[in-house]
């Protein structure tokens, strides 16, 4: 059974939390979710779901993927060690990662995104070019090294269409 | 391509209107949304989307299934003659209708559960019996008549991944 590690976190977007969260459930997929604590996460409008364990607690080594949800939560999570350095050992280890919306973010600052194809909400589309990202305006985009990226909710079918794909 | 048909209205449950419409889009499909009239429909909480005709516009010949959300909206549905005629026109022409939450008390209205195993939201399970349903207390239930019911959305997954194997 494939096993995948969300990370997220309170005021995060709740289709980019909850559609990925169901779809893999679909699949019949572990998923784990992780914040900066165990404990309830609250999305941005109502969505709440527990957090499974704290992200100082998990390893790569016990998942196959990871998944980046949007919204406001990857802007404080990108300033957490553990979250930066969880992020880059899924990404040497060239597992798939999906991150959509402000997602990016926490690429950008796990410093895994130069070279690579991607794309991202239109508002940090500069960030990540500086990061330097080969920037593409696509619902979806695959780089090489098996990093997935969208835009925004939306996107979410297709998201998770190439995500599931390339597990 | 197969078409299928979603009849809602404002106060959906979010996550009943969003997941399944969304996952058919992921399998390439044609979505249409109807409600009482052509324009945005309101969920309960956040989510917002078009509405693309008036139920009363709609054939059920332009169709391959029905699906109906939860929410409060299904017992504001149940008492419009269009959304009850479209109903049993699926129905008679053994098309798959997925009902999940209180979406089921527009098919006790359409007079279609007659000997049908279903479920549906707990709180509505005694009108589902007295409906003559063959009630169960299962995440998902399909009926010899292609019917497939869900309590909540916790079940959507499984929901989802019974109505499109059906489909």
């Amino acid at each position: 059974m494939k096993k995948i590690l969300i990370i997220t976190g309170d005021k995060c977007d709740d289709t980019e939390l909850f559609y990925p969260y169901y779809r893999l459930k679909e699949e019949d997929y572990h998923i784990d979710i992780v914040s900066f604590n165990k404990g309830v996460i609250k999305a941005k409008h109502f969505f709440e779901i527990e957090a499974d364990a704290a992200v100082s607690e998990v390893d790569e080594k016990d998942y196959d993927a990871l998944l980046l949800p949007g919204g406001s939560a990857p802007e404080k999570l990108r300033q957490n060690e553990y979250v930066v350095n969880l992020t880059k050992a899924f990404y040497l280890a060239q597992k798939p990662i999906a991150a959509i919306c402000h997602g990016p973010q926490i690429l950008i600052s796990a410093g895994v995104t130069k070279g690579e194809k991607m794309t991202c909400y239109p508002g940090i589309a500069d960030d990540l070019k500086n990061a330097g990202a080969d920037y593409i305006d696509n619902a979806v985009v695959v780089s090489k090294n098996k990093i997935i990226t969208s835009r925004r909710p939306e996107d979410l079918p297709c998201f998770m269409r190439e995500f599931i794909a390339l597990l």
